[in-house]
């Protein structure tokens, strides 16, 4: 047991729904809004811990599921723990691996106690319980770590009702099983696409008392428009004074309109993923440089845009990277597209300070709405930037 | 035709055979010995201009070859040169393609008047010409430009005699057609492995007063014996005050034997392609990441080494990469490998400038033969370091 200091989130202002707030962290303070770039093996892909700091990245994620089963969170213990393992000395949040056991393992078998699956890497099997995962997250000795919880079919009422109730029972038996007291343990609000299953998960863990609160399984299927519900149903029930992390959600469009629905910590490989597709992010849509049309192009890949891809090279450049299959291409669309959602979580956490969430968020959808003549490309399988439902 | 300060070799001081200098070029002075790290389709492969910067790279390569066929010298031109495309604003040196049409074109023809080849990337034909070569590297703006030249079987003495005479007839059209005034032309010394043959192209090329002399041909399959041997004939031959680059050779001891005997500047993708396998090069050998021995290694990758990847990152951190096929792994490993070649390189320098020149020598070698215990991967196809004929 260490004595670091207790974590403690600020809650600095409120404009509308959307709040502005300060997470302190035994490696150092999250402004928030954030956008938490995706470390999933311990590394942003193609992005150095030193390219994160250039980035203003705050705080990263890591995968208890992954590092478990590679290197080994004891391997990673031995070596120093996550942080100095990966050379980031910022905050870390780590995930249960509850996600990935329902996304990337085989065969998975789930009980009351826990759940049996076979590595998608060797086929070798592995069972997880709220205790392991505990256990494996304080190996890791990340700054904020997460309940062990049950992903389900968003949309079968029966399933989601079991399945919460195990990630009930496993929220309880992880806070039970905390044995470190510089971890954060958030809890997971699940209950699918039913507004009375996340109430009643909502009231449950809010009960329990967790130190931040995820709200899981809405980056798996359901529409713009039903996650847009599920925060409405759960913003006005969790504390007021603790975070709130909608997990695997990250796109521009989420950024603003999650924060518009109370939420403050997001996180999404899709920055990353797309880069590795030769697609950019921008506030206004989105470009494949694969695209013919870019070859002469001296231009930045977004007008105005800070990072060190768009200061420095132009689509023509990136483009020639991406059809040379240059690592450098991946490397310039990962931070380019990182940059621009924490740029906008940074503009939208000023916008909330300053009282103009709402005109900033109406600015952000005229700008879509104008665009920039680009496609939407539509690969996270959510359509098309700016027919969002529910907007 | 621009009015950009001219060429100028500084010999600041020599040691034995060893030589120290200052090459100034339009982008920047560049301080000799020198390696120069290698971005064949301009890009250093997993490598940003930032981190060459880091590195204290002073001098870059790209490919004529490359460069012509995708994305285009003229597109290149458009954007701005080289220089504007790549985001490098220090000295660049593109080669001619002869090479690359030899190792890597289909259906080579060579002819009196140039050499006709097909595309390795769609199979389409061209024809690259002295004139033509010189258009192409004019187009692309380098600092340093060579002249075509014709690849040869090392040890085949009549091709060699007949493909010699191409090259130095190239060499006058490669002077004649070159009407920009802010490149240096570099004559290529070829003549396979027959000290004769290389004698006599060193005194023509020598007669024709070129602003520099490239060494080509002897990273193509000849012993370190005969590369040494070759070194021997043309040192003595080439006049004193004009750099030397000996191309595509570029390991550690091939730095230090090719400084004893008189090269200026060298180049090899071996620091970057190697970083792709998993391994590293050091001061005293080389080790691969990928084995399990590592798993659990907490020290950098070369003790002492200041480079990013051995300041931030243990060895156990980059074979866990290395296994989980992370782009980082090729970025850590191609830093820390330049870094050694380029440290390597200033060390040279520094020992020729305080006259210790044979001591480092020396000193490297004992070092070597006593090694670190790791294994010589031997990955160049030259055998492993330490048993380098000719030393």
């Amino acid at each position: 047991m260490t004595t670091k200091p207790a974590f403690q989130f600020d809650l600095l202002a409120t404009d509308g729904r959307a709040r502005a707030g300060l997470l302190h962290t035994p490696h150092g303070q999250v402004p928030t809004p954030i956008f938490m770039p995706v470390g999933t093996q311990a590394t942003v892909k193609a992005v150095s811990p030193r390219d994160l700091e250039n980035l203003e990245a705050r705080v990263v994620l890591a995968n208890t599921y992954h590092l478990y089963l590679r290197p080994g969170d004891e391997r990673i213990a031995r070596l120093g723990g996550l942080h100095a393992f990966m050379g980031w000395d910022g905050p870390i949040l780590t995930d249960s691996g509850g996600y990935q056991v329902y996304s990337l393992a085989e065969r998975r078998q789930v009980d009351a106690d826990g759940v049996t699956f076979r590595s998608h890497i060797d086929g070798s099997e592995h069972r997880f319980t709220p205790e392991k995962v505990i256990a494996i997250q304080e190996n890791l000795g990340a700054d904020i770590i997460v309940c062990l919880d049950e992903c389900t079919v968003p949309s079968d009422y029966d399933y989601n009702v079991e399945a919460l109730a195990r990630t009930h029972a496993w929220a309880e038996r992880c806070q039970a099983a905390q044995t470190r007291d510089d971890q954060a343990l958030f809890g997971i609000v699940q209950g699918g696409v039913f507004p009375d299953l996340r109430e009643q998960s909502a009231r449950f863990l809010t009960a329990r008392g967790f130190t931040g609160y995820a709200i899981g399984g809405l980056s798996v299927g359901e529409t713009k428009m039903e996650m847009h519900a599920m925060l409405e149903v759960v913003d006005p029930l969790l504390p007021v004074r603790r975070p709130r992390y909608l997990m695997g959600v990250g796109t521009p469009e989420d950024l603003v309109e999650g924060v518009a629905r109370g939420v403050d910590m997001f996180d999404c490989v899709l920055p990353t993923r797309m880069a590795r597709t030769g697609t950019a992010l921008t506030h206004t849509g989105r470009i494949n440089l694969r695209n013919a049309r870019f070859a002469d192009d001296p231009r930045p890949i977004e007008a105005g845009c800070a990072c060190y891809a768009c200061t420095h090279f132009s689509r023509g450049y990136i483009r020639h990277l991406v059809h040379a299959r240059e690592i450098l291409a991946h490397q310039l669309l990962s931070i380019h597209n990182l940059h621009v959602l924490l740029a906008i979580a940074r503009e939208l956490r000023e916008a909330i300070l300053a009282g103009g969430f709402q005109a900033y968020r109406e600015g952000f959808w005229q700008a879509v709405a104008a665009g920039t003549g680009d496609e939407a490309s539509g690969q996270d399988g959510r359509g098309p930037v700016g027919r969002v439902p529910g907007k």
